[in-house]
């Protein structure tokens, strides 16, 4: 894309992609979640270049998705490990695989998520987590925040819902 | 990125990130949800270069995420809507919006989901549609599915869970 920085926008979504980097960026944290750790292991599922390679972890771990561990002195070798901030990533993931699953996989999933204790496959949905009502277009809307600056707040005028937010 | 092909890979997870295409398809998507369908606002929105736009604009519809309708004839003008296949992927977006705010908002949320009826902030988290069980790292697992070959067999061999999916 040579992308340019969509970091001093406002917009949540433009910053998380900001952060992901690049699509490389969003198989390494699959594959992560996998449980791959080391550079050689990454290379192999991602037949990716070396030098693009170390670019991606190197701001993977930047943007605090990743850590580095030293597992091995001499020759020094490390191992990636997701933080916190790369777990919270994995509902993107799963949306991913979701929609994957439904449009571009006319042959059946070939990858699903299934509950660890029964072995079910699962289709995971989002819902509001305070009521369980699934979440539609129909019924939940995208507005203002409170830190809405000045073109937020324009983009969304008219279009939110009558009451306020709370 | 000067990204190769994902779509001879199996993982839905690659093969969605290529019909996206890149960063600027998510936003241009993000867009058109909320409400943007003309070439000028789509550009008055991200501040991209029309060549640009004009070059994600076509690969979305290629990839049937959106329509394109003739609005006008002299001069030619269309405008872009979003299909059903563009309208799923929206859990993608909410999901880039969570993480978005959670990590990357020191100052607050700029943009939250809101219930439509109760102007309620709403949270949204992945659940179980079968059971309304929030999905876990713990409890839900990707695994091979039914159409897996045999790198992705591989992959999940030894990670699945004791009961063999339904």
């Amino acid at each position: 894309m040579q992308r340019k920085s969509f970091g001093n926008m406002q917009c949540p979504i433009a910053r998380s992609l900001e952060r992901v980097g690049e699509w490389w960026s969003i198989l390494i944290l699959r594959d992560a979640f996998y449980g791959l750790t080391r550079f050689d292991e990454f290379q192999k599922s991602l037949d990716i270049a070396p030098n693009m390679l170390t670019r991606r972890l190197n701001a993977l771990v930047e943007e605090g998705l990743l850590e580095r561990h030293l597992y091995c002195e001499k020759p020094p070798r490390s191992e990636y490990r997701l933080t916190q901030r790369g777990r919270d990533f994995r509902p993107v993931l799963l949306a991913l695989l979701e929609w994957g699953n439904k449009h571009f996989a006319p042959e059946g999933a070939s990858v699903v998520l299934l509950d660890a204790s029964t072995g079910k496959k699962v289709e995971p949905v989002l819902v509001d987590g305070a009521t369980g009502k699934r979440i539609s277009e129909a019924e939940h809307v995208m507005a203002a925040g409170p830190a809405a600056g000045e073109p937020i707040q324009r983009r969304f005028a008219g279009t939110a819902p009558r009451t306020a937010p709370r």
